[in-house]
C-alpha cells in the first residue's frame, strides 16, 4: 500500500536552501538567532509553506510553531521536528533539515495519493541554540513542562533584552496551550554535528538516547608572585592548578572509554602575564556520558581531584554547577524500527547515542521518541562549513519517510 | 678611621618618600614609566639631589645618568647604582632604594667627614623595566655594550612612539660616551622582590648572580570540535596540549629542583567555549637557572615534550624564543666582602641568586659586580603593596655604606 513512496530531494535541497538564504551570511551559512528580526524571517517563510501544504497552523505561548496534517483518524499526532534558529556563524543544515524533511514528507505524501490515518504534526521549537537566551532547547523543555512558561518568558538575553517581548515583537506569542497536540510518537532527523558516520562510513544512525551533559565552572584562587623570585616549593599557583586539572580530564575520559567525553574549552587567567605566576584562574569542565552513574562519578572524580590539588598548592577552588542534563534513553522499539528501515533501504546503519543536545530530548519526556543522524562532513557543525551531502540527506529524509508511513498511514 | 660611619636612615627614607610621591598613584605606589613625563620629573628631583651634594653631573646617549664625587685619587670609580623607573602599578623600592641610598651613603660620608680616595659614581640607568620599551635592563645593556645605541634609540614603543625622540623631549638625551666613568667596582642594593629572606628571617642577601631567564611561546595548531560529539581518539585538541606542556613545566621544575623554576603566567585558547575543543592554543613558558647548562636542559625537555604532545594528538607546534639570556654570575671576592661585612655589623646573611634581572648583570660584563638585597615584605613587587621594613632598609644601606668604606675610602 505504501510501499515506493519516496521523497523528493530537488525539493527539499530547494527549501533548505532558501531558508538558508534567510540571515544568510557573506561567505556561506546564515545567522537566525532566536527572536531576531532574520528568525522571524525564517519563521514567516517556514509557516508559509506549511499553509501552502495545507497545514493548519498553531503557535504557543514559548513560540513554539506547529503545523497539523489532519489525519483520516482522531487521535494523538505522529510528530516530527527540529528547530530552525541557529548560533551566529550556523549552517543550512542543523535543525532546519529536521523540520523541513518533515515537510516534505508532508507533501511526498500527498504527491503519492497516500493519506494518513493518524495526524501529523510539523513542529519547529523556540531557541533551541541558547545563544542569545538560556537555557537552550529552551522551547522543547518548556513544551515538554521542564520550564514554567512566565520564567522562560522572563529571561532576559545576553543583549538585555527580555525574551517575552522579543517574542511579541516579532509576531510569535501565540496562544496555543503549552504541550498541545501531544504526540503518539516524536521523530527528528539531524546532522549528526560530530565525526563518526562519516569515519565508519555509514549512511544513519539509529539514535539511542542523548549523553548526559555537565558542565561546571571551577575557579582556582592563589597568590600572584613573581615568576624568577618565587621559588616552587613557595608558590600557590592558581594557573598551574586549573591546567593540571585540564589534563586529569582528559586522563579520565580516556581511562573511563566507552561514550565518556571531557573537555576544557575555556580557561582565564589572571593577570595573564609571561612572568606572573597567575594568582587566579577561571576554567570550565565539560564531561558527558550516556549513563547517569558513570556521568555522576566522573563528576566527583573531577571535583575530588580539583579539592585534592587546591589543597597541595595551597590555594582555594570554588566550583558551580552551569548545566547539568541527565541522560536520555531513546525509545527502544523506535530506534529499532529506525534500523531495520535503513536496512530495508540498503542504507549501512549504526546505533549511536547523541552527543549534542536536541529537542527530542525533552519531547521524550511526552512521547516516545527517537532520532535519526545523516553524517556531518568532517563533523563539522555550528560553523559556516557545516554540510551533509546531497545522498546522506536523501537517505536521512527517505528514513524519516518510512517511519511515517508506518506509524502514521498504516 | 672609616670605622663607625653609618648612614641616616630618616634622611634615606625622606627621599625615598619624596621619590615616590613623583607619579603617585592614588592608593600608594607610583608610575613612572620610562621616558614619560613622570620618569623626567623623578629624574629632574634626583638630579637636583646629586647637585646639591655636589655631584658632578654627565648624562650618556641613552640617557644613563651619573653623579660623580670627585676623590682623592684618580681612576676609576667605585659605582653605585639601580633604576629609578618603574613599572605602571609600582611600589616606592624597586630600583629607587639602590639610587638613593647610593646618595645617602655619598652624604653619610660627608657628614663623617670621611674623604674618598676613589671616586664614587651614583648612577641610574634608563628603561629597566621595559614596559613601554623592549627589552628592559636597556639602559645598562647598551652601557656595557651589549646594544647598539642607534638601535636603542629607534625602538618603538608600545604606544607607538620612538624611544629616541621620547628622551629628546624629556631633556635627558645626553653627551657622555657610552661606557663613560667605567667602573673600578659595581655595587647595587635591592629589595629581593621575591619570599625567601622573609621566610627564613634572614636580613642581608648577598647575591651570587642573576639567574639565566628564557621565554619560548608556544602555539599548538588542531581543530575545532563539538565537545559532545567527538570521541576522544578522534580530537586534535590545541587546549589540552598547551595545558599538559604547563604541568609537565612544573613537574620538570620540581623534578630538577636547584635553582630551576618554571611558570606558565599567560593562555589563550581559542575559540575559548565551554563546549568547544580548542583549535588553538598560545601559551608562555618561563624557565630559570643560575647554571647554563641546566636551563638550555630545561629548554629542551619543554621543547621535546611539546613535540611529543603534538605528534601524540594530531597537532602542529611552533615556539618563537621571546627572551634569553644567560646566567650571569657576580664577582666571588665582592660576594664573600658583602657577606663578611653583614656578619661584622651583626646581620644574618645567607648567599642566594636573584630570580628577577637586574642592572647589575649588565654592568658585570664591564667590571666587578655584587648585590646587596633586603627582604620583600610577602615577597611583593611591581605591586603598590611593596614594602620593606625601615631596619631592613638600614641594615642594606650601612653594608652598601661598608663596601663603599672599603673599597673607596680604604
Amino acid at each position: 500500500m505504501t510501499q515506493g513512496v519516496a521523497i523528493n530531494l530537488d525539493r527539499l535541497l530547494g527549501r533548505i536552501t532558501a531558508l538558508g538564504q534567510v540571515g544568510g551570511l557573506p561567505n556561506g551559512g546564515c545567522a537566525r538567532i532566536a527572536l531576531t528580526d532574520a528568525d522571524k524571517a525564517g519563521r514567516d517563510l517556514v509557516v508559509q509553506w506549511m499553509i501552502q501544504l495545507g497545514l493548519e497552523i498553531s503557535i504557543d505561548g514559548i513560540g513554539n510553531v506547529f503545523g497539523l496534517l489532519t489525519g483520516t483518524e482522531a487521535g494523538p499526532p505522529l510528530m516530527i521536528g527540529s528547530h530552525i534558529d541557529t548560533v551566529g556563524t550556523g549552517g543550512w543544515y542543523d535543525g532546519n533539515l529536521g523540520v523541513l524533511a518533515g515537510l516534505e514528507v508532508v507533501e511526498a505524501l500527498r504527491d503519492a495519493g497516500v493519506e494518513n490515518k493518524r495526524p501529523i504534526a510539523v513542529a519547529f521549537f523556540t531557541n533551541e541554540e541558547g545563544v542569545r537566551y538560556s537555557p537552550d532547547m529552551m522551547g522543547s523543555l518548556v513544551y515538554a513542562g521542564g520550564l514554567a512558561l512566565d520564567e522562560a518568558l522572563d529571561t532576559v538575553g545576553i543583549d538585555g533584552t527580555r525574551l517575552g517581548d522579543e517574542l511579541q515583537r516579532i509576531g510569535y506569542a501565540g496562544n496555543a496551550e503549552i504541550g498541545a497536540h501531544r504526540p503518539f510518537a516524536y521523530l527528528e532527523l539531524h546532522i549528526e554535528q560530530g565525526p563518526v558516520l562519516e569515519r565508519e562510513g555509514i549512511t544513519i544512525g539509529a539514535v539511542t538516547g542523548v549523553q548526559g551533559i555537565s558542565w561546571t565552572e571551577y575557579t582556582f584562587k592563589g597568590v600572584s608572585n613573581h615568576a624568577g623570585t618565587t621559588p616552587m616549593p613557595l608558590r600557590h599557583d592558581a594557573g598551574y592548578c586549573a591546567m593540571a586539572l585540564a589534563g586529569f580530564v582528559r586522563e579520565l575520559a580516556t581511562r573511563m572509554g566507552g561514550t565518556q567525553v571531557g573537555t576544557v574549552g575555556r580557561i582565564t587567567l589572571e593577570p595573564n602575564l609571561i612572568n606572573v605566576v597567575p594568582r587566579k584562574a577561571v576554567m570550565t569542565v565539560d564531561v558527558r556520558n550516556t549513563d547517569e552513574a558513570l556521568l555522576a562519578e566522573a563528576e566527583v572524580e573531577v571535583a575530588d581531584f580539583a579539592a585534592e590539588l587546591a589543597e597541595r598548592e595551597g590555594v582555594t577552588v570554588e566550583s558551580r554547577s552551569l548545566v547539568r542534563l541527565s541522560p536520555v534513553d531513546f525509545d527502544l522499539a523506535l530506534v529499532n524500527q529506525i534500523e531495520q528501515a535503513a536496512s530495508a533501504r540498503g542504507f549501512s546503519v549504526k546505533r549511536m547515542p547523541s552527543g549534542a543536545g536536541h529537542d527530542a530530548q525533552m519531547v521524550a519526556r511526552l512521547a516516545p521518541t527517537a532520532m535519526i543522524f545523516i553524517p556531518s562532513v568532517d563533523g563539522i557543525s555550528h560553523n559556516i562549513r557545516e554540510h551533509s551531502h546531497p545522498a546522506d540527506i536523501e537517505a536521512g529524509a527517505n528514513i524519516l519517510m518510512e517511519m511515517a508511513l508506518k506509524l502514521a498511514c498504516d
